[in-house]
């Protein structure tokens, strides 16, 4: 059974486009997952087709109104199972977590919003998650779905094959990844870090988790501050008696 | 003079995939901005056009080379005040702050990495910023390139024309945006909120703004405790006589 992916835009061409390449495209190709598209357009009202009218209170913008929203949604078909995101600058982060749960399931639907929103009255209804890719403005949901599918895309058994590798870990630790490094060993003067050269597995580990927790300090407090919590909240759990072994993030 | 948006990757097909439609691929065919691509893979070495070679200090994944990585942004002759950005995880997270920056600069030069990432001495050597558009692993910066380029060219000038509305603001004052409704006034039995239906303009905006409290408390803590010490701050600086009138985000 393919993963199925349904997009619920104002621009249906926008997909598979860059997902029909690479990876992602083999694995289309492959059947691994399918991407289908409903246009919102042909759900809208009247002769001029409107998905939007002004918003409730005034304001500048227009608000997708629910009645067509939610006409393509039921268009769709889409199995009960399936999540229905939203992607909003409203929503709650994206994380790699997310990731992995839409990735391991059947599939997902995702609602590509334009102008100032979707009717909020629609979204609380049919219990469509609201979720950000991160702290920015879009002109719309489609580069934000592309995103995300490319995200759980590549978690499909198959599409990466022994191409995935350690950047996945980096997440799941909690810590950004250490630096890379790669030929040629002197390049316009600059070495490589002596310690990587030595062939000593424990002294580049020990450089490697050095080199991620500094990088994670010094980009990311945020990241830094839970990973310090956690790891000081094992310890404090190992010392009570009450050690699990994979707390997991 | 157009914004010029340069992108070096492997994959040069998939740009400017979805800019090419809607807003921006208006804006595009209307000069206001220029989307050209660098192909990594030219600047390859020997007959495999080899871009990439495994990490000095073992490990999974292929790392690309800075000899290479140097070669394509050379050959891009990129103005020398244009930012280079290389999109990772690993790198400060992306914000609209960063995005009106770019945005009012000449362009930007974006750097997609494939595989493990990008030989470390080339990204120190040539001061590329390293940037994350969030957390959640891609299959490379592609996808990520065309969420910043949208970005950033929804805010040149002329693009979004009276589009541009609210939701700008939503992130500028550091709080998530209320909930939008429209029409219909009540939809399958759900009504929109009285107040918004009042005419009470002050009584409109006071329940906008404990929506926008609200929501941003519920699904973003951490905006909320930034936008909680700020205020305090504001406070604690008008108390003491110091206040000012901007202090932005």
């Amino acid at each position: 059974m393919s993963w199925k992916a349904t997009v619920v835009t104002l621009f249906p061409d926008m997909f598979p486009g860059p997902l029909g390449q690479s990876l992602a495209g083999r694995a289309l190709e492959n059947g691994v997952w399918e991407c289908r598209t409903e246009d919102l357009r042909e759900h809208g009202l009247g002769r001029h087709r409107a998905v939007d009218d002004t918003p409730f209170g005034g304001g500048a913008g227009m608000v997708i109104r629910p009645d067509v929203a939610d006409a393509a949604l039921a268009a769709t078909a889409a199995e009960a199972n399936i999540p229905c995101v939203y992607l909003t600058p409203r929503g709650r982060p994206l994380t790699q977590a997310d990731v992995r749960r839409y990735a391991a399931g059947p599939g997902v639907m995702l609602l590509c919003g334009r102008f100032e929103g979707v009717d909020e009255r629609f979204l609380q209804a049919r219990g469509v998650e609201q979720v950000s890719i991160g702290d920015y403005v879009l002109s719309g949901g489609e580069t934000a779905a592309l995103v995300l599918l490319d995200a759980c895309v590549r978690l499909l058994p198959g599409v990466m094959g022994s191409e995935l590798s350690g950047v996945e870990e980096s997440f799941s630790d909690g810590l950004l990844e250490y630096p890379h490094y790669t030929r040629p060993a002197v390049w316009e003067g600059h070495e490589v870090p002596e310690v990587l050269l030595s062939g000593n597995h424990a002294a580049i580990a020990q450089w490697r988790q050095a080199k991620a927790e500094e990088t994670t300090r010094e980009r990311r407090p945020d990241l830094w501050s839970a990973w310090l919590a956690r790891k000081n909240g094992n310890r404090a759990a190992a010392v009570g008696g009450a050690a699990q072994a994979d707390l997991g993030v």
